[in-house]
């Protein structure tokens, strides 16, 4: 599963979103579903999820983490376990990639907010991965996944609004990231059409709610 | 696997101990390891880890959480990937049930900062979950599972400071907890040796970081 966020056309509004892929063939033929596929006997979990997200979206995040195995007995016509990963993809990086995945036949970003019926159980798992997404962004640096590495203010109180999905309130948010001493302010700017915004950057000798002891394995 | 909390014979300090089961075979035979076995096709991952384990230990924790799925090529002779379960039990529900369990031969309960050199990549998998009750005490009401229903302020800093494997200042603490709302005083009082102490409860109002929209699906 991968989450991005992007400017609905002709709004402000910045939504989460997330690519699908429309099933060729049954169960649950031409339903959309989450990229996935079978584990090979040689390869490690997170090689099988890069591969099949990039067989079936042409995308290739930089790092993937693990979310949640889903084991219910029926949630399949034959007893599949998925263990499903997430990634969060820079809005900059999807559009580089989105081009060769747009071309793709049977893909499509959807408004997470807004999904239609999936298959399988994969309502649920999207379901559970954003309440994990809305918590994390709380006490992790997540949002980073999601922004460029130096960002002003107000790009980072969009990405927490688009998770939270409701509007903070730009002076109590900006007192609040600069007492939570997660980030650096840098001497850089951000021109353009409204007045400049100094850049920052996220501390990263601050210890909060990373991977830990398990680095990249898996 | 379940952690719970242990004094240490002739001493006030508290630590964090976990039930391990001695191989019986190869691999590893004579060597100690997390109880464990395997999902049968009919079962829920959940059930799966509740009857393996009650076979293993004798214990069955009313509420087992999802730790992570391992799944390294290497991590066993053939493929095996392992979806590791994990329960806090109080220490009043694990005395009263040790009796059965240590009657089991091969089945034995480790002080977990100290552990032997366990089979397969077990010893990883404690000190991942170790990361993760340290990270989680910050954030949840994760400390609830390893105490009474009501508790002193003394008995709750005991927990954390096991968990956490350092002293806490006992002013500080208290500030903190109360300061946080999410505890609620009783009237009742906590009589002995020393000085009735207050007996505490958690709010069960206040929304922390549970297991959300899952429930008890798996």
């Amino acid at each position: 599963m991968i989450f991005t966020l992007r400017r609905l056309p002709g709004s402000d509004d910045v939504r989460v979103a997330l690519p699908l892929v429309r099933r060729t063939r049954d169960p649950h033929e031409g339903q959309w579903a989450l990229p996935g596929g079978w584990l090979d006997v040689s390869e490690s979990l997170v090689a099988a999820a890069s591969r099949t997200l990039s067989e079936t979206t042409g995308l290739a995040p930089s790092y993937l983490e693990q979310l949640y195995a889903f084991g219910a007995v029926d949630r399949s016509p034959t007893r599949v376990v998925s263990i499903v990963y997430w990634a969060l993809l820079r809005a900059d990086d999807v559009s580089t990639e989105l081009d060769s995945a747009d071309q793709r036949e049977n893909v499509q970003w959807f408004d997470a907010a807004t999904l239609p019926r999936l298959a399988f159980d994969h309502n649920e798992i999207v379901d559970y991965a954003l309440w994990r997404l809305r918590n994390k962004v709380g006490y992790s640096r997540i949002a980073h996944g999601l922004l460029a590495d130096e960002f002003t203010l107000a790009e980072l109180r969009e990405v927490y609004e688009a998770i939270l999905g409701r509007r903070l309130d730009p002076a109590n948010f900006r007192r609040q990231v600069e007492n939570s001493g997660t980030l650096i302010p840098t001497d850089r700017f951000r021109t353009g059409s409204h007045r400049p915004a100094r850049l920052y950057r996220y501390n990263q000798d601050v210890e909060l709610a990373d991977r830990g002891p398990l680095g990249d394995r898996d």
